[in-house]
């Protein structure tokens, strides 16, 4: 139904047999597993490499084994850099991270295959070690890139797989950490003429609003209290009446319902936002069908677009957390919070992805990115960036992922057509 | 403060000795342990058995090794039976249970001691198994007794701690499992004149109220879903907006917390009730602090002394689980409902234990039971059943139970005064 790009075709088919050698190289039972810095990673970042130079691309790797393949465009200043993550976590899905690097790969390939010259650089870059399951350090390859990995981390991040430290691990992949240590940089934000990241969408909202892509405005920050406590008192459940309890369930009950009607009240205001409790237990070794619960661990993730929402929302859980903590004579201790800020998508890069949805029919919408990517990385350096979600069933980081090809091809042309008229 | 009832003292120094005996021969590392039919409950028998001969009562065992000791009164007719059990919970306090036996113990001994016959038979029960952590089943002595034990129950509840049937485990205690199996009973309801349990309470509510005994007008009945569930579907915290999610977690807090409002509407109203959901679980296995949870697995411990209100409450659970399934498009899953009916204590019982507390000066209150107890077992055969509640810090089932001497004392007293001045 929609027009070719000017009539220069991304490559689908390449895309479609590299994500079946992919099945095929770093399937595990029933899942796929393509540990950072590990086995499955390097094959996925062999097979880039063997089609960039089968394609006559420029080939390069940085200090932490980032993968770049450059198509020399009619002038070197301004390059797009079209990328994302090779690593999987454990058991996941064959899409989360390679969907993208395979829909710029097809881009380069359609482009090759014209032996059309694009205006600038077109680089596509494997990014290593996104997916912070297997080193408990977020965006390692693309802050890596820019120098801006901490040598603490180097040496004191182990794999939770086999307890490898992140520097022996980058060495045994060829790396070089002493430049890493040192703080030196790959990539240079003021000679990056843009940086997009096209990514399966985690969530059910393109499936839902049966749209191939989506544009995102933005990466969510976050805070988070992974290991949260509420403290009551154990009592027996028929003879202790309800004013004299001090019941931990109920307590955090509450504090779930009333966070519930701080997002109410935020969407009612417009505001982004998501606000979740993914763990709540009582303790197994002392809780009883006939007892009053005297301890409830629970974890809360709270993410929005905005710094002053994410403040806000603090805010009011420390308020709640003092009038549950009153209401049920239950004390309630947050344990550590961790935060990350926002990064929000550049303007002028939202709006010509719209316009290149636009020229090519492509039925979109905007929306926000819960989950991170290493393009909030790109926006922190000042690297004008953008993120297309390619629709996807069944949420991400799981055997189920599933991505249609003909989403990928939808989402390979729009970044064809940002290739060939690049904003600017 | 109070003067002596009729200036016959119980005995409350044999009762003293007795529970430091008890300590000694029945503790185990930090607890109490009297297992149904085992070795501590046997020694705590044994000891009975000793003082009452050493009394000079008339000692009687029945077929499931309740032991009877009687002080034989000026008619034999509407005898008055003082009982409680002797078996404890595992790693539980010297309190529970024994409490009631060492009670009746002192009042027996202080009449012995005046060789004043009481107007009536007084027999103390020293009842077995009432903890059913080992066998679960409810009331087995006091069932017994009545020849209400199903000879079903007999071959196939097991001991939990080492897979004894009950029956076994009764012969092997020296009992008669042919006469119980054939629902041979060893008390006749109409020759009970009353049954009075006295207990320490398992709330708070006498420390509350510094009452050191409370006069008990019920016990509840209750109803139990021991393994509920609640489904919804995991997916990514951060990329699943609100009205797209099936929130396990959401859904159950929304269930805990309509609940309590339930519990609030039959306060207001002067309804007896508790509602507890005293464990409530996510999946290990699955959750994670970046998914909004896929699945809540709950108990939920409802009891009232009205069963009207029972039925009221399983109606507006009912309710409740349509109204949050819709509202949060979860499935609940309540599992396998368990039942029992409220035991209403006798009035005139009730009134005789106010008229003796108030004749001794003893500041009293009257509660609903929300444990269950053999008075329920009693009650239920229509015997005329009171129950009398002794002030217990920190609860029961665990080695902190704490009750004071002076408090037993006090419900010793009342009981002289009842033993002495029988109602009818």
């Amino acid at each position: 139904m929609c027009p070719v790009t000017d009539r220069i075709d991304p490559d689908i088919d390449l895309a479609g047999r590299m994500f079946r050698e992919l099945a095929v190289r770093t399937g595990d039972s029933g899942g796929i597993t393509r540990p950072s810095f590990g086995r499955g990673e390097q094959i996925a970042h062999d097979m880039l490499r063997r089609e960039g130079e089968r394609l006559g691309l420029r080939v390069e790797t940085d200090s932490a084994c980032n993968l770049y393949l450059t198509l020399p465009g009619r002038v070197p200043e301004d390059r797009i850099i079209i990328g994302s993550h090779l690593d999987s976590v454990p058991c996941g899905g064959n899409f989360d991270g390679a969907a993208g690097v395979l829909c710029g790969l097809s881009v380069i390939a359609g482009l090759v295959a014209t032996k059309a010259r694009p205006p600038r650089d077109v680089t596509l870059m494997a990014i290593r070690a996104e997916e912070s399951n297997w080193f408990a350090a977020s965006y390692i390859g693309s802050r890596a890139a820019f120098g801006r990995l901490a040598s603490s981390e180097l040496s004191r991040v182990r794999r939770a797989s086999d307890g490898m430290s992140l520097g022996d691990a980058i060495e045994a992949a060829g790396g070089d950490v002493a430049r890493l240590s040192a703080g030196q940089a790959h990539l240079e934000p003021a000679r990056i003429g843009l940086f997009i990241e096209p990514h399966i969408e985690q969530g059910p909202c393109l499936v839902t609003e049966e749209k191939p892509v989506g544009i995102v405005t933005g990466i969510r920050g976050s805070f988070r209290h992974r290991s949260a406590c509420c403290r009551g008192r154990y009592a027996h459940s028929g003879a202790t009446p309800r004013q004299l309890r001090r019941d931990a369930v109920r307590a955090t009950a509450a504090l779930v319902m009333a966070m519930d009607e701080v997002w109410d009240a935020a969407e009612r205001n417009g505001d982004d936002l998501s606000i979740t409790f993914g763990q709540l237990n009582t303790d197994p070794a002392e809780h009883a069908f006939s007892k009053v619960a005297g301890r409830v661990d629970f974890s809360l993730d709270v993410r929005s677009l905005s710094s002053g929402t994410l403040d806000w929302v603090a805010g009011s859980l420390a308020e709640q957390v003092g009038r549950q903590s009153r209401q049920h004579a239950v004390r309630f201790d947050l344990g550590p919070k961790t935060a990350t800020l926002p990064a929000l998508m550049d303007g002028g890069i939202v709006a010509a992805l719209q316009a290149a949805c636009s020229a090519e029919g492509v039925p979109t919408i905007t929306m926000p990115s819960g989950a991170g990517h290493d393009a909030a990385v790109f926006a922190g350096m000042g690297v004008p960036t953008g993120m297309l979600f390619i629709r996807n069933r069944n949420g991400s980081h799981n055997p189920h992922e599933s991505m249609e090809m003909e989403d990928l091809a939808v989402a390979a042309r729009v970044l064809m057509k940002l290739c060939l008229e690049p904003p600017r």
